[in-house]
């Protein structure tokens, strides 16, 4: 991985994409950008990565997406992707080595649903860091996250597999992880506690080479949440 | 389309899916139920509907997708699909005349970008009705709306084609029309008047078949509305 400090506002634009390579506009401490860090890596796609000021984009790399969101995926062909989950399918498809994504219709909307299912469970994280900001009361919101997780570790023992697609990992592992990663920074991963499956699945997630590959430190994940949260002035270069 | 009075708790449970036939649970009103019967009309699947009461949902829905939301698919095989955007490429995926989708992972993702992009402009038709439902200046929502609607403009203007995803209707498309069917109903037919481009889209649209046989008219858009969002009391079976 390649942990180039971030570009903001006005820095020079990159130039063209390397031959062979994909280019990816990423933020180092930003979960949906890690998805595609974890794809690129377990594919073994050839990539640079450019990492973005989110405060203070370059205006080079609005033009190429308005929306300015990473992940960001450029082509050599100029061809832009953008939103983590739309990366990462698109990465599947053009590259056929290692397919994360089952090849059944069937297969495929099951991962679907359990990442649209998801997209409900990482609201939490925030909203509990937050509250804990202002003093207020946690309780009820870590208690819903918990009743998420054991969703989740329900699904695992119905399914009786190691990984949420099967005896191994697969695209929705991936979806999932960076905020598993990020459990002991956020102060949760007691939760795991209640929920042995999950918790199975989560020991068996760190052994993986590009869950390793594309990890920060737990005290690296703390210092750019609180400079994020607490502090209200993001350090997307911290450690560098 | 069979429009059968909705099914409510209480209810005896379905039988086994009609041979040959898939089975989609629907609710007459709902515009994410319509993406996926556009979808089922459009490629011309056999299939059979059942409208669920969704303020009073069977048990034996819930048994067979506890989220309880409509669209949901149920194969003959017993398998269960749900979440509009999810059951419309599992249809199109599983029955190969008439692809909605493109066959390029870059055509792909193009589609689900743009389909990202709507699912921010689909709240603002429930904010504007449900602000002026409480007597509260529109104006603000109403003009985001507008900016939304003339960026889908430029978006048709620069692509220089009929449709979303080209000179034929596509998949997009047919995501993106149940709101506008109800543009109408919803008071805010006048803001085409500002956007040409989509103004021309609306109208080629609607000659569509699919469209047609999937459509409600806007007397009865409108009084779905007001039960829902004025009353407070959906009335699911409105004209049956």
């Amino acid at each position: 991985m390649i942990t180039e400090k971030c570009l903001a506002k006005g820095s020079a634009p990159p130039g063209p994409v390397p031959k062979g390579h994909i280019r990816l506009f990423s933020m180092r401490f930003c979960p949906f950008a890690q998805r595609a860090r974890l794809v690129l890596n377990v594919k073994g796609i050839k990539h640079e990565i450019i990492n973005i000021h989110l405060k203070e984009k370059p205006d080079w790399f609005l033009e190429k997406n308005p929306l300015g969101l990473v992940p960001t995926l450029e082509t050599e062909a100029g061809e832009v992707v953008s939103e983590s989950s739309i990366t990462c399918d698109y990465l599947d498809e053009v590259y056929p080595q290692k397919k994360l994504l089952p090849s059944t219709p069937f297969g495929k909307a099951q991962q679907k649903m359990m990442l649209e299912h998801f997209s409900k469970v990482t609201p939490y994280f925030y909203k509990i860091t937050l509250a804990k900001k202002d003093g207020e009361d946690i309780s009820g919101p870590v208690i819903e996250l918990e009743e998420k997780f054991v969703r989740m570790d329900k699904d695992l023992v119905k399914k009786k597999t190691k990984f949420f697609g099967g005896d191994s990992i697969t695209m929705i592992d991936y979806m999932m992880w960076p905020w598993f990663e990020r459990l002991e920074a956020f102060d949760l991963k007691h939760l795991l506690d209640s929920t042995p499956e999950l918790k199975k699945w989560y020991i068996s997630m760190w052994e993986d080479p590009a869950v390793k590959v594309s990890s920060s430190s737990t005290e690296n994940h703390k210092a750019f949440l609180k400079s994020a949260f607490i502090d209200g002035k993001p350090d997307y270069d911290f450690g560098l």
